[in-house]
């Protein structure tokens, strides 16, 4: 069990070491010498855990994913409306892209068109925001002739944009901008009560997790 | 003179072959053999031309930020107002994502962490996009208390999601999902009269250009 344990802190910070690795080396080759010394083990242990460089790239993605879905579900709260838990999922993504090398990671390689075969974080933020929106319209909270589609493309795109944007300049990540993003586009998207009770900052609960400025 | 306009033929030719193999390559090294037999010259000619692989991706960067500045500069047309202009510079750069394989990876070098110092096409575009809201704030189009500074990472992050995401799906880089987004965006960021002459699927003769569909 132990033994066990130690196995699995050890795959752990190879995924952790191999993150950091990608997200320095940009475009080069990643070194596995590196990403094994970095994690405070030997080459013969990384290859225990993985038996080639694209395990370790996969082991990144999924590792990622269950992180992005644990933020994205992580965001609900009792009596929280959809439009509401959408706002707090995007406050709460860029909160973690903002500390978390994994996730920042995984994100990057759903754009690397070498690596078609791997878990697609982007497309699965889709499915999430996809499915939170059909629920909002569900239960009367969007505006009459708001469309779904459009919603759904605008908050994906955004919130990948200031993906990619923050890899370079973390002010793409702050509150601020997402707060930002939300004042325009919810006077479109909801009704107006709806409008009154939501708040663009995110709610208390979300800005508390992930420590929104 | 022709020698001179070979030259600049086999560089350009170059650039264009090195685009297409970065943009299929991702993140694994690109050959420089491959660049110079896709471009249909000698390995001597490509070091002709660049002394390194870091002076041919430089001069992608280069030319992508030519076609860039081309593209939205080129959606001006006489009595177009700037949120018209802004509108219509966002369907160009979609329509040109879409054609553009120098253009795409251009932009994908502006994310690359490990390539610094180079031309950085995003923050290019933001100060495009930046000059473009200031203007039509200074013409009394914006909605009175629309936040400049919203509005420009808002249409910057959306345009930098759809290129991301239009690398593996070019539906992101659809004139259907560009307009879903203006027709979103627009009521919250114009005044009333600005936004009854607006068309949110750009004007014509960026269509006609760019065969927006």
């Amino acid at each position: 069990m132990v033994k066990q344990e130690r196995a699995a802190r050890t795959r752990d910070s190879l995924i952790r070491s191999a993150a950091e690795v990608f997200d320095q080396g940009g475009s080069s080759a990643p070194s596995l010498t590196l990403i094994s010394s970095r994690a405070g083990v030997s080459n013969g242990a990384l290859h225990f855990h993985f038996a080639s460089k694209a395990a370790l790239v996969d082991a990144v993605g999924e590792s990622a994913l269950v992180r992005l879905l644990a933020v994205a579900n992580g965001a609900r709260q009792p009596g929280q409306g959809q439009v509401q838990l959408l706002v707090d999922a995007t406050h709460a993504l860029a909160g973690a892209l903002r500390a978390d090398v994994v996730l920042r990671v995984g994100f990057a390689l759903s754009g690397d068109a070498s690596r078609a075969a791997g878990t697609d974080l982007r497309q699965h933020w889709r499915s999430w925001v996809e499915r939170t929106v059909r629920q909002a319209e569900a239960r009367g909270e969007l505006r009459r002739g708001a469309g779904v589609r459009e919603a759904v493309m605008a908050v994906v795109a955004v919130t990948m944009g200031f993906e990619v944007l923050g890899t370079r300049d973390a002010a793409w990540l702050s509150a601020s901008t997402v707060a930002g993003f939300w004042q325009l586009l919810l006077p479109t998207l909801v009704s107006a009560d709806v409008l009154a009770a939501i708040d663009a900052d995110g709610s208390h609960g979300v800005r508390a997790l992930y420590g929104v400025r």
